[in-house]
Order: C-alpha cells, then structure tokens, then sequence
C-alpha cells in the first residue's frame, strides 16, 4: 500500500492526515526548533541539532545532527566548514525544495528532476566595524530548475509563486523576526 | 610570531590588515556567497557550499562542503539531517560566536568559552496551506555562554550588544532582505 500513496517520496496520505490532524487542532501546527553550538577556536564551532517541541511535546531524535562552521582564509578562518551566511542559503534551497515536492506531491504532479542555486550579497563593513550598507544580506537571487513529466509550464510556475508564498525560509528572511538574546557569564 | 599575534585563535594583525584593506577600498568588504541543492527523494536534498565573489573575483575552495537536507518523521521526512528552519538557527549561532571572538580578540579580551542556545518558534499551518500565523518564524531566542579570565561582566555584556548590533546573520533575520527567485523547467 505504501508505495501507492507514494508521490515524489512523499507519503500522500500521511500529508493529507497531517493536514486534517492540524485543521482538528491548530496546537498540532506549533513547533519549537533548536540548534546550539560550541566554540572551538577562531572561526571554528562545532553545531549540534538534535530534539524540538512539537505541540508542546519534546521530541527526541536518536541522534544528533553535527555540523562544523568556521570561515574561508580571507575572513581570517581555517576553512573547515561553511561560513554562518552560507547556511542561510542553503536553508532557503532546502526549504523551496521541501515545499515544492510536498504540494507537488499533493497536487498530483510528478517531479523528476529539482534543483536551486542561491547566492547572496553581503558587505562585511558593520562586521568588520566600519561604516557601510547593512551587516546582512542587502539581496538574495534563487534559481530553481524543475523537471515534471505530468504538469505544463504554467503549473510548475504557479506552483513556485505558491512555494515562495509559504516558504517558513523565505518568509524568515524576507520579513523581520524579533530576535531576543542573553549572555551568561561563566566564573 | 604568529603565537604573539594570535588570540582567541585569530590572527590580530591579519584582522587589523583586512579591516585597513577595506578602509583603502571598500570593494575589499564586497562578497557574494552560494549555495546550491539538488532533491533526492521526499525532504530529502544534498547541498553544496563551495565557491564565492570576494571584491568581483571568484574564490574558489578546494573542496565543496556537503550537507543533508531532511525533515523528521513527523513532518514527513526520514530524519537524515536538519530542517531547513533548523540550519537558520545554526546559523544564528555560529554568526554570535564568530563577532563575539574576532572583537574580543581586537579588544584584547580572551575568550576560553563560548556557547549558543538558540530556539524559535515555527507554526507549519502556513506551510501546509491552511489559514494560520506567519509561515516563519515567529521569535527566536538566543542564551549565549561566555568565560573570559580577563575582561569584566560589564565589558562581556557590552560586547555582546555590538555583536548584536554588526551581526550578519541577525541582521538578516531581523530586517527583509529582498529575495528574488525564477525557476526554469527543464524539458
């Protein structure tokens, strides 16, 4: 049966479920991600992602993700990893790509072939302490490429606008988010 | 030499050289970053961060950076990396503790501990197409950890404010970023 409701990898009877699951109670909708990370030396920190809350529930993964950031020679780094404005990019190909093959999925179209390019403008001026435009990115350039054998032009490209409508990336970077921040100090 | 110059593991005079660099000519502080995804099966994507433009020439790494894309079971993944939402949090972190350790270092503070916690909030409706919040996130919260042998509570907390205030990543998630995307369908 499994393979039946099958579409683009995605189980299209468990997204209509999650969907009816939410409409039942909007509580089911409400996550709380996290990710912490451990400096090391330099640019160098070790990222560990790991559990969240989903509908006021802890959940656990088995284990945990690990990721490595630290900076290219020319910003005084090691090069052992991307650079935290690298991420944000990928972020934003991977979220565009969940989302496409999710409603596509839902929508009955079949997609063979899903790729993103990304890139981003920074001016590290503020960083660096200097006068200059913004301390992020001033513009974002996304290029997909799809490849469907069941769906004209038209749908594919509607599809896109209705992925960017929804996108928790886009929309995270494309409007303002409050950011509260503490410091502890250790003795 | 390099032993005298370095703190917190970053090079000082290099610092103080990039940043003299940039004062000659601002094009120095100009980078355009990338990164790039292909799909595999449902959540499932392998991104690449590679190349980047520093002052309108390409700066090729050796080797490209891999990581997976995935969601968790419960949002219709198999769990074999981060969510996209995931990685802006990572992301946060990384950015926080990069400023935090290069201005202390300029600053003369030595920094023998640096932690990042990081939360946010997500509610999926938006995503799953029903009428909701926003689909992004809605507050991020940070509890950083820092150790320092030789700088005061107040000179730690006021550094932890200019890092807020010349962030890249916190810059990009608390203020829109204008982001353009075009998708072309392969035939």
């Amino acid at each position: 049966m499994a393979t039946l409701t099958a579409r683009n990898g995605v189980n299209v009877e468990q997204l209509i479920a999650t969907i009816g699951a939410v409409q039942e109670d909007p509580n089911v909708a409400a996550f709380t991600f996290k990710a912490s990370s451990t400096w090391r030396s330099g640019a160098r920190n070790e990222g560990e992602i790991k559990d969240f809350v989903h509908a006021g529930q802890p959940v656990m993964r088995p284990e945990a993700f690990r990721l490595a950031g630290d900076e290219p020679p020319v910003l005084l780094g090691s090069n052992e990893g991307p650079n935290a404005v690298e991420l944000l990019l990928q972020a934003l190909g991977f979220c565009y790509a969940v989302g496409y093959v999710y409603n596509a999925a839902a929508r009955g179209i079949e997609v063979t072939q899903m790729e993103y390019d990304v890139e981003g403008d920074v001016d590290v001026r503020t960083f660096l302490g200097l006068a200059g435009p913004r301390a992020g990115f001033t513009a974002i350039r996304v290029a997909g490429r799809v490849a469907s054998p069941n769906a004209t032009d038209e749908q594919l490209q509607e599809l896109c606008t209705y992925v960017q409508d929804t996108s928790p990336v886009l929309d995270s970077l494309a409007n303002p988010i409050p950011v509260t921040t503490t410091l502890q100090i250790a003795h």
